[in-house]
């Protein structure tokens, strides 16, 4: 059995060494020429719309999916006419763009923070009026890992802000004071059968990921079964295959959902070590309509980032129970080289070894980016 | 960093699967086009002792391993001059001859069966009348699975044994009436330090190892300091650096050593979701000079060899707990192409499980191989 991945960047990479396991073969189209993929299966190199990409990546896979969801319609389109593409377009188109994002939500009777389209700077004093301050002004398509967004504290920065995102469509959100952040990690399989993780806790820093906790430091049962509840609304509502991440603020006793990734997803590579069944090998799972896997953790996870560059091998893997992932990526700042999980036996020993994670990362030179 | 394999099997393609995450690439060789490895990773096909083969091999790697040890000493010369080699060659050459090996465990104090090197039809008389019957007849080198040994049990089978084996160096062994077999999985790096996996239990049927249960179902709990101990003298005094596993006989209170393997190894085919630490990336983490990693274990595991023909993918992953790996070779009678792990929270979950395994794998067809 062939897949074909949209994408060619880490997440297709864990993908591959997920699914070879499963006897299964990949290729993958992209448009670098050293897409992290590629050094461990077939890349194809071109644009995500170029006709004869798409043709050289279909001809000889018996089934496609995508490891990021900025695919444009058109190829999406292009695809689903010639072989099986798992998770449904619909999914992709609704988590390209915000508005239908937060809609989705909404009619799943899932919070979300209050917010407003805009599409002018008029609509937007109208929009802080209505949903007050602070609020965040996020572009409605093609935002990753902070960007795209921009801060509204005091009416003053409101034409400011309007003029950095470049005056294309917007949501205007109000910034929301809250607990923790967390994520919900779900599949769905091809004959409707589902499960969930335990939800993730996350830690940003300028935007990007950059810490996750499995399970998360949340006593609250309650709102597992909610995450799930959602997490299993949205799936059905889609009718969706593959799997599916949805961030959600914890505010008090509530989960206001964030947005929602139609993919594996960074805070759930934990899941490689930490769970039963990883969410890579869940995803090839589902879009097989081969039976789920078991979700069950081996014990408390602990998911740090490397981002910008690459601390001494030797020093990450003298962190007990840690595991190293490096993508092959050539270092850059900011940018996600690699991530690390460590396992432990209680939430006190996972600190310790993420306490040591964190000093290697830092004394590696580049600081880590401050929370 | 760029390794090289000698032997594109499944052991190097699950070295390869483990050694990606770390950032490593790997280039294979072996004389088969279709060598499992060439899917994960790039094939110069040809022979082990082919200059050309071998210089393509090297010309763009900074380190060589072994995924088999029947490798010609020619080319372990060849290679070891130009590149850095690892486990070293004496290893690979001790284990290519039993008369080698059983001298081997016996300077380290190791006891074994009895035994007597055999290079004629008349000295195979003289090694009977001293070892005594039942016994077992087998080719001094390139035995595998069960290959190259003939039973003698009584006289009068002496001269077909002989025979069947093609009159070649021979060593005549006493066939041991042995409770349990068992074997150890060790590694050590290349600043000498050591770690030893708690030993793992096996079942042949028809001279091929069948299943592995790690921890074994032994409750003398000086067995595994005797086999710690063991592997530790032969680590050292081979100087060795890698994976190394040695097969041994239970009898009563004694480990009598059987053979050993200078490599990754069926039997820790389990440790890849069974124990902190994979064999396969602790066998890479020990020759490129790494911190060897943990190697406690993840509850209780069971792995069974899929062999001769595969079972429905589906049905395999129906087994609660079951980890399923494909080699993606063709199928040919009793020819290994995957194995599954079962992990499970007590030993008498353990055996559930694993017999469920039992059951989808009969009832795929071509019956296992019998006890
Ligand atoms: N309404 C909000 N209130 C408070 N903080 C927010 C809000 N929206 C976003 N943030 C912060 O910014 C981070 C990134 O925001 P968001 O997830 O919308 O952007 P993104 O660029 O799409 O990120 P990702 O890479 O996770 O897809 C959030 O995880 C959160 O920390
Ligand atoms: N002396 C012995 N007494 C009893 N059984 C034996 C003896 N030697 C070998 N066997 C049986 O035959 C099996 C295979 O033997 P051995 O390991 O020597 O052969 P091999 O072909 O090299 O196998 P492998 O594929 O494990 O390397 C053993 O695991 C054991 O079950």
């Amino acid at each position: 059995m062939r897949i074909g991945i949209l994408g060619g960047g880490q997440l297709g990479r864990m993908l591959a060494l997920a699914g070879y396991p499963l006897g299964l073969r990949f290729r993958f189209l992209d448009p670098a020429p050293d897409a992290p993929a590629g050094q461990v299966g077939e890349l194809v190199v071109g644009a995500y719309d170029d006709p004869e990409a798409l043709g050289s990546l279909v001809e000889s896979v018996d089934l496609v999916t995508y490891e990021f969801e900025n695919v444009p319609a058109g190829a999406v389109e292009w695809l689903t006419g010639r072989v099986p593409a798992y998770p449904p377009p619909r999914a992709l188109e609704t988590a390209q763009d915000r508005l239908s994002e937060k809609r989705l939500f909404e009619a799943c009777g899932i919070p979300v923070p209050a917010y407003a389209p805009v599409s002018s700077e008029d609509e937007l004093e109208h929009a802080l009026a209505s949903i007050g301050l602070p609020a965040l002004l996020k572009t409605r398509r093609l935002g990753y890992d902070g960007k795209g967004q921009a801060r509204i504290m005091d009416g003053s920065m409101a034409s400011a802000a309007w003029r950095q995102l470049g005056g294309v469509p917007c949501l205007l959100e109000r910034l929301v004071p809250f607990d923790r952040e967390v994520s919900v990690l779900a599949a769905r399989s091809r004959d409707g059968s589902t499960i969930v993780y335990p939800i993730v806790e996350n830690e940003h820093r300028e935007g990007i990921l950059f810490c996750s906790r499995a399970p998360a430091r949340i006593e609250r049962r309650y709102l597992q079964e909610m995450a799930e509840a959602y997490a299993c609304r949205v799936l059905d509502a889609l009718d969706y295959v593959g799997m599916l991440a949805i961030e959600f603020f914890v505010v008090g006793d509530q989960l206001l959902a964030n947005e929602m990734a139609p993919r594996v997803h960074n805070s759930g590579h934990w899941t490689i070590e930490g769970a039963e069944t990883s969410q890579f090998e869940q995803h090839l799972r589902a879009i097989l309509g081969l039976p789920l896997g078991e979700v069950n953790l081996r014990g408390y996870a602990g998911m740090v980032n490397l981002l910008g560059s690459l601390p001494p091998l030797e020093a990450l893997l003298r962190v007990p129970g840690a595991h190293v992932h490096i993508y092959g990526k050539a270092p850059r700042p900011r940018r996600k080289l690699g991530h690390v999980t460590v396992l432990a036996a209680s939430a006190e020993e996972r600190e310790r070894r993420l306490a040591q994670l964190f000093e290697v990362i830092e004394r590696a030179g580049e600081p880590a980016p401050r929370a």
